[in-house]
């Protein structure tokens, strides 16, 4: 690569720019560490520049622009012209990262990713190149920061869903159209991405089953609390007997994980595996500048030298049907053998009972119980039936529960 | 570098083996990682095998026998011979990085040190790579385990200094001889080596400030938590204007405290710039397997390729007197004009106080309270005024506060 280091950045929105000006402000330390001064060469705007030139006229490649097309069009150019690429696009790599790892492995060139998760928590660059040859057990992660702030809010102020969800639109935590935060859909990308490094595989975001916060009361939580537990969007990817399961739901978890902390609109994600014990990182998910620190960080890794390109190297089978264990939240008639029809349905089903809290509420009665774990199938086997009876007064509401204790 | 990797191994303790072991189970790994297959070519005992031999007969060095000699001799040997070189030995990096690093980049080959810092918690790897254009602003860290056991274990069971290292010892988390874990220098040689790395400039052991636990009693941890404190002995590396600090001191830190939760014998490091505001990392900060998991990860990053070598690049001034606010706890006479006598000390020096809580016990008295940051040097010397007034019934005790609010 000659120098100057010529960088041809596609996108000029606001991580766009927040790169822009921080390259400039660190070209010095980028020259330091890498040996090659950094200049842009080339900017394409949505109405402005073209990509074939400004390809042509660059060592290396930023993508900014989000979106799949044309993203992922330019991108596989690059790559396939020799060129090295950065992204910060979590949904090009996770519905295309076959595709783009290929293309970057048959032109020997570096395909980086880091401000895809997490932000400036460098958590690819860990669990890629620090933990790369470590056989990891399970990823467990808060990588969407408009939720965590959501239920955060919910739980310090008992404020409903949807006044949480105005709180933080006008804090600008959450977009005008939250959909793709609040459904869950953005945190199962990134759960794609990081189960493929982790495990070695091939995950698609259509791999990951995905639940959203939009059903959360505030007493749910309220009632879970005084059982111990905090509530969190989390993404799980974890290898189980026959092969891998990646997952996003809402669930509790014990005081003790290292995850229960994490409010607002921070990020945090832990690996586990025997050789490493537990790692926790956490930070500010996004943000102009942190993601464009991320981006940074890639563009100097690429500047600096080589590093390995991701390869799947083996195909695991993604799992569906796992144990777990569930929070029941169950509105009944309070009159006598209720508890018992309940608990024999659950029985019948294979479920056991871990704790059970009952108030009365004049006529009716609030049944909050935590089962010990079981598999999923048996549990919703279990819930359609209970929905049926005819002393319930309102829809069950069932929210899994993390049980693994941490240190 | 010829296929296999031919990797010496200097020392076969408790790391040496576990490494020995844990490269041969993850040898396929390396290998598909790095494009080279592992062997050991040479292990040196204390009172087996010929340093010199296995030098010649390796492509890497791995130095885990720890100490200061031989370990610098056989570390420079090999770096001068064009071998890089893994090691855990933050005794070594603190107290001769610069003849080390010089050597490195001298012979234009890497030295690597990952597990000298907080075990498998890939520190080292976040700050110099990803980190390592971003003007970093602080570092803080609980980077020795069995201190933060210890005021763990004291905080929860309200068990004394030496009850809770008794307990430490027991349970494997101390060591017979606790001396350099408890007096804060094993501490102060980590933050020297991330002061090193964070500021790109030179720090030795020398020139860290440190305090230690010893003097740590029950009751300073309960009185602070009537204040919302928690008790960590913290590490902490900043810029200030002239300059740089790193020091490290038992403090409290307020509940919002990104390191506030670490509790046992984790380690945590959180850093600071606002370009990324703030990243923290956790995990277990030693055991021999977690050890061993950060050197074979700085093996497979030699054997994959290159990444830079630790240069200075510049001479910052390291700044001792800083502004701090303290936790002061007094046992005083219970009579008239002492708070008076006490707040006339305080602010002829300069000092004000940002909480007091007083308690009658018979004809004495307490009085703890928390100043508003001021130079050390003021607070010292009110400090020595204060230990001369007549009323005082036993000798003042000070820690530090953390003041800034997180989040």
């Amino acid at each position: 690569m000659p120098e100057p280091a010529r960088i041809g950045l596609l996108g000029r929105g606001t991580v766009g720019s927040a790169f822009h000006d921080l390259l400039a402000e660190r070209a010095g330390a980028v020259e330091a560490a890498s040996g090659h001064r950094p200049e842009i060469s080339g900017v394409l705007r949505r109405d402005q520049g073209d990509f074939e030139r400004i390809l042509a006229g660059s060592d290396l490649i930023v993508e900014l622009i989000g979106g799949l097309e044309p993203a992922r069009e330019y991108v596989l150019a690059a790559l396939r012209a020799g060129k090295p690429v950065v992204t910060a696009n979590k949904q090009l790599v996770a519905q295309h990262g076959d595709e783009l790892f290929a293309a970057a492995r048959e032109a020997g060139v570096q395909l980086r990713f880091e401000a895809s998760v997490a932000g400036a928590v460098p958590v690819i660059r860990v669990v890629q190149e620090s933990l790369g040859t470590i056989e990891l057990e399970r990823i467990s992660g808060i990588v969407n920061g408009t939720t965590n702030f959501i239920l955060s809010e919910m739980t310090s102020t008992g404020a409903s869903y949807g006044d949480a969800l105005a709180r933080a639109q006008e804090l600008g935590y959450a977009e005008a159209d939250p959909t793709d935060d609040v459904n869950g859909a953005d945190a199962a990308a990134k759960m794609a991405i990081l189960a493929r490094l982790a495990f070695h595989t091939s995950v698609h975001l259509d791999d990951v089953s995905y639940e959203g916060i939009t059903e959360i009361r505030p007493d749910d939580i309220a009632y879970a609390r005084e059982l111990g537990l905090s509530l969190k969007l989390l993404g799980i990817a974890e290898r189980r007997e026959g092969g891998i399961s990646v997952r996003v739901f809402p669930c509790f978890l014990l005081s003790g994980h290292p995850l229960a902390p994490i409010e607002g609109s921070f990020n945090a994600i832990t690996v586990e595996a025997p050789a490493i014990t537990e790692i926790t990182m956490s930070g500010p998910g996004a943000g102009g500048i942190e993601t464009a620190s991320a981006v940074l960080s890639d563009v100097v890794s690429i500047l600096a030298g080589e590093a390995p390109v991701h390869s799947p190297g083996r195909s695991l089978e993604i799992l569906h049907d796992l144990d777990s264990s569930f929070y029941l939240h169950l509105e009944v008639a309070d009159r006598p053998g209720v508890l018992a029809s309940i608990a024999e349905v659950l029985g019948r089903n294979g479920l056991s009972v871990r704790s059970v809290v009952q108030r009365g509420t004049g006529s009716e009665a609030r049944l909050v119980m935590v089962t010990h774990p079981a598999p999923e199938s048996d549990f919703y086997a279990a819930l359609d039936e209970i929905s049926e009876l005819d002393f319930l007064r309102a829809a069950p509401r069932a929210i899994r529960v993390i049980e693994e204790e941490y240190r």
